[in-house]
């Protein structure tokens, strides 16, 4: 069987994280998926998911460590031609990457305690209506 | 049901980014569902599979921001212990990753428009024959 | 159909990487799938999931590339505000990321010959149970 649900979320900036984990939570129940699969897919080129501690030292530490193979004050290829400023937010989203996979058991995500699923919104520009899909398989 | 389509693709050199898009919305069209998942995988150790805008100047900003944490110019112990030169190809493939899994909405991929599936060969070798698995779930 | 096999590691500290393969292989077998996708997932947010040659050289050059973006010997906010200072292993396991898919075909796991399914033990403490979800679905 197969449930999908998109979520929307707005964000307000460069280096915003949103926790994702209870709007997945609500997708899995809708679903009634109790063995299977979660799929999370982020739609567009500058922004990621991934899994982390939502906390918030940690999260500026992962902004940080990004920055090192992506920092602010270098010029991007990708600038010069387009002039839209995001050369290193697409860079960023690539190497992090556009979806994670996540079991479902009896029902619920099995992520860790401390292991919630985040969007990284990397994008320059202020506000941003993100689209990410659940896809339930199970 | 399960939808399995094996891609090959010929690569010219490390640092070469290849489209898939195409290749893999023909695998879902040919598999006939309309709701469910692709999962792209790439076969082998120094080549990796994302989604970026298929752009010349962000592709270029994404091969410089992975030669920050693998450089060319610096000694690999893979390279000392095997002599193929590729130690930097490994490490950008392990952290990039070999696989995506993409929502298949109405029988079309759910990637934005500025998102495209790439395969990074990453590889010193100048000729590769590369395969790709998309597996279609749904 | 969905089948989930629940691995146990034991690991032994920072920079340890283990060979997930013969497990997730025989997970595969026990499933009886034939053809599918194998989803491997790490639970917890202090340690990640990749593919990578398993050969000691490759590895310790995977293990220094990550400290570039994670050195040691910086100050972590994470660290800072819990002290229990593995700022830096959230940072390398959100970038590298918790979860990969794999085809399996005919039976098999479609993995190349030298890319083997890897835990990256990340955490500074020196003994823990890890535990991994292999989910096939086929």
């Amino acid at each position: 069987m197969v449930f999908r649900t998109t979520i929307q979320v707005e964000t307000h900036g460069e280096g915003e994280i949103v926790n994702l984990t209870p709007r997945v939570e609500q997708a899995i129940t809708a679903s009634g998926v109790q063995e299977g699969i979660a799929s999370i897919f982020i739609v567009g080129s500058t922004a990621a998911i991934t899994t982390i501690e939502y906390e918030p030292g940690v999260l500026s530490d992962l902004r940080r460590a990004l920055s090192v193979i992506a920092p602010d004050d270098i010029p991007y290829a990708h600038d010069a031609a387009w002039g839209d400023g995001n050369g290193r937010s697409h860079v960023k989203a690539a190497v992090v990457g556009p979806s994670v996979s996540i079991p479902v058991i009896e029902g619920r995500l099995a992520c860790g305690t401390w292991q919630q699923i985040v969007l990284l919104e990397l994008d320059v520009r202020s506000n941003r209506r993100r689209t990410i899909h659940v896809t339930v398989l199970g």
